[in-house]
């Protein structure tokens, strides 16, 4: 069993607050981070999967197909959007990072399985001094 | 003469485009920069001032008055904020790398000759691909 | 369960040996760490804690609340100090990083259990090349 | 038990490709990576070593004699080299990362345990969004 | 007049050698970097343009377009391939640092002006310990 | 003219203080920089040589030589050091980074130009947020 990791980068805006929350309760709560007028980030994407490296071919996978799958299912939704109000995968959630990576894992995993290969964790840089890791239910 | 940068960090809204021009004329332009529903940055801001050491301090310039000329001015107003509709000093402005540098420059300059130093650089990166300097005009 | 990590800074100086051996013996066994005139670092510390997402607010736990706590019981005791000398929560300890990182943990797990959240690991850089993982004992 | 990791760079070059297929089989499935006249890379790699701090000395182990073990076994064989065809513990393997991650663990494994700790994992960084990581068989 | 900068990464293969010289003689001057069976890096290269900004557009020049244009010139004809044998710029260089910085300036300097701007700095990183800057002649 | 930058690293003990100001003045003037007890930094410096390129060789200067000389007049006096205390060129200067980064261009200048070769720049990084150049009188 080997792990291997690509790395995949997106900038976008959102804000962190309950719906029904009024602006002030969502201000107290979630400070700055629920500012009604947005903010952003650069979200540094970490996907890690695992599996045994195939003989025939020194892989465990074709990252170039674990890049694909990223590409089409995460980033060209969520990069250069509003995590609120683009981005299907986030409908209904609170965007947290911690949501957000949950999310993540959900559209990838099994596409990843498709690949012969098992997702192992989803790593999100929210900031360089915040990042959450999910290893699945 | 020496050269002394301190870096800041803040994380912000933006959207690039311009207001007499229709959406469909700002994505041809400004590509998935000038999304209606904004994205964002963590953007990372080198300020560099350049002086004479002072013999009886060894230093050009206290950098924890530089740093707090830094979060006054500047960190403060943008930090979690929307570029676009919350910055005063960006009013009036397309909110490019390039010209939230600039502005940036003109809010510092003059608090910074008041320490006994001279602003001599603005270095802003938008993403780890991406970055603008400016040295005055 | 998932995993959200804090990363903080500190700069300290610090000497690795033992009281109960020569200033030679020190040096032979710990090279130049074990300089009596003492060395620093500027040190990385990574702070992950565990939890269940809370659905309520899309949180394990407030990183705010858990930078507060790191702050207050670690970084103020620490940066800009004499680890050796000054440090209390190092009293009795060789100031190796196995040993500091240790004691990290000894001082935040009570203070994160507070917040309904459970420390996982406390990562501690030295240098670029060198950190240490503790996951508890 | 505590995880302490030194990190080693080298630089080499590499193709991954299979010997009994054609150079257009390889390209079609491997892709540029297969280029017969080969291509490089700045390697990064993480060796962590896991063990109980020794109480007389504050360490797992001394960081300078793994950092010792990593460049006679490793580093002094595979830097500045080609991996292909200089390595010698690489002979009869396809130059994947993944197949690098596990023939450093097996040239490291012995010789981490006569210092009297465990080899736990090897983290081989290829480029800034490639990564391996293996924790044994 | 402001600089903007964009970074984009190649990995490629070289060897450091003059072709009059024995083997013997370029390992005596160039060391392990003239190994004859290669090695190789992973570049990371910073072009900076300088120029005014549009007060139309905010923009200098369209990053989009820098980067097509680097992507298209450089990246396409290095990336994964042997600095030595199948660059075509390279023709009749020794493959330094240096020479690989001029060349790039020299492939860049025009179609850069076509664009509006005017090519600054070609930022060069070998390793992370070494780069190269060339201004133009 | 080309330019061309070692990296080095160091680690290092310091106070900022003025030996004729009582304790008190100092930590009013200077903060926690100027703790009676000691803290410490890893430095980051960066030496930064131009020439023209060599046509014989495609050097400016040979960078093993500059690391050998950065090491030998710099990095073996200053490496786990108290830069008060044991480093002979900061005799009689208040530790400060700007005096630091003097200091060290005065050292190196005259064995940098016996290579052939020009200082032009010392930048040295004091943490991930401070960092001075300087270029000579």
């Amino acid at each position: 069993m080997i792990y291997i990791t690509r790395r995949e980068v997106f900038n976008a805006a959102h804000r962190v607050f309950r719906e029904d929350w009024s602006d002030d309760k969502n201000l107290e709560f979630y400070g700055k981070c629920s500012n009604p007028n947005w903010h952003g980030h650069n979200y540094t994407l970490y996907v890690t999967i695992k599996g045994n490296i195939e003989p025939d071919t020194g892989y465990v996978a074709d990252l170039k197909s674990v890049s694909t799958i990223i590409k089409e299912r995460i980033i060209e939704k969520i990069d250069h959007k509003n995590i609120n109000l683009e981005v299907n995968f986030m409908n209904g959630r609170i965007a947290s990072t911690e949501n957000i990576a949950v999310a993540i894992w959900e559209e990838l995993k099994a596409p990843i399985r498709k690949l012969g290969a098992e997702l192992h964790c989803i790593k999100l840089e929210e900031t360089e001094n915040n990042f959450v890791e999910y290893f699945g239910a």
